[in-house]
């Protein structure tokens, strides 16, 4: 947890915040802040600062804040993923909110396993809490917003066409001709497939949508780590350049 | 499991190989593959090709094999980690071999805890078995090297400046002054510290030995974030071109 993120609810007049369950715990048994002891913190879709731990019992930790420093820059990439195997799941959104995507949707495909949409993942409180992870772990404020989609078909003709207005669509799928474009350095949106990939059915109604399909060589990533690569190859400078 | 990795002593007379335990319970629970099927395959450190079921039985599956295809080249990368928590250690080291690094270093580094290098994760047949289960994933055959270097400063006084014999060395250190470069597009050798990252001492001792120091925005992120974000953002090309 490099940033401990407030909620609205956290904080009380006289610029303090008050900390508890698992960010207070983390305060004090990983982080080993004490009374007097300072730590990055910042407010959800709002600024960052710093906090300093002013009281501590063994429930809360309360903090006097300052915010003063804008999050970093979004990340402008719309990302469309096929539901990932739930274990899985979790650490891509806490990857994909800590590289700074801002606009999640997760959508069917026929390799998904019906199982995958019931995870207790998906759940308002669960989602918020991996966002966050993520959030906490890069420095950021900004709650990126999940969008559910359990109906492929649907989703590609009646939505996806709205989120290519204006913006390069890109599927990346393995096989395809095109390698992945680099440092477009400008808003898109990027569709990743299940394991096992797209099938080619799904790429076709992709492309009519408008996206592009492209490869990013022979070798097949994991999700986790396709996601990374295929932003750091569409962005040089979006990581948010440190000042 | 996109690729079945054989070794020399799977391989049998007449072109043909024999897998058991975890590779042949993959095959079929899996992979769903009964006899006639056919599976991409590759011998460690050797080509890649096909396999078709020719018998399958409750321990042993036996393939009749083609191997004519070369595996994809390797990145030119010599990573430097600073050893990882274990439970990241494996799915880094994973991440790694399907990236296609060949020659891997874990450090010690201040932050590093002393219980990390007791990991069962760093014997032999474990670190075997983690490096294949990348290459399989990203369908390649070259097995990287490990090396293991549990004291930071004789490795970095006495081994890394060889390691930097034409190439450059880069240290990514978040809050340093120059951005990682990108696209070098050649033979090059990356540092990456601890969570925590690297001290000040640590990153001197890495400049003194003849690294740059960068940074790759403000973003703080995990290791297992971080290589696939600088490998994509050092190589433009080296994921191996689809054929």
């Amino acid at each position: 947890m490099n940033l401990a993120l407030l909620s609205a609810e956290d904080l009380r007049e006289g610029g303090k915040a008050r900390l508890t369950g698992r960010r207070r715990d983390h305060l004090v048994s990983v982080l080993r802040a004490g009374e007097g002891d300072s730590l990055a913190v910042g407010l959800e879709n709002g600024l960052m600062g710093t906090g300093t731990v002013t009281r501590l019992t063994d429930s809360l930790a309360e903090l006097a804040v300052t915010l003063d420093q804008p999050p970093p820059a979004p990340l402008p990439l719309t990302l469309v993923l096929a539901m990932p195997r739930p274990k899985m799941f979790r650490r891509v959104l806490q990857t994909v909110a800590a590289l700074g995507v801002k606009d999640i949707w997760l959508i069917n495909s026929y390799k998904v396993e019906k199982s995958f949409w019931q995870t207790p993942w998906l759940q308002e409180a669960q989602l918020h809490e991996n966002l966050t992870l993520g959030l906490e772990q890069a420095k950021d404020t900004l709650i990126p917003t999940v969008h559910l989609r359990k109906r492929f078909k649907p989703f590609v003709e009646d939505e996806l066409p709205a989120l290519l207005q204006d913006r390069p669509g890109i599927v990346a799928h393995p096989g395809t001709h095109e390698p992945c474009p680099i440092h477009i350095n400008r808003p898109a949106t990027l569709c990743i497939g299940p394991e096992g990939g797209f099938i080619p059915y799904e790429v076709d109604k992709l492309v009519e949508a408008g996206c592009e399909a492209v490869h990013l060589g022979s070798r097949i990533l994991r999700v986790e780590t396709a996601v990374p690569v295929l932003v750091s190859r569409l962005y040089d400078g979006c990581l948010a350049t440190f000042s």
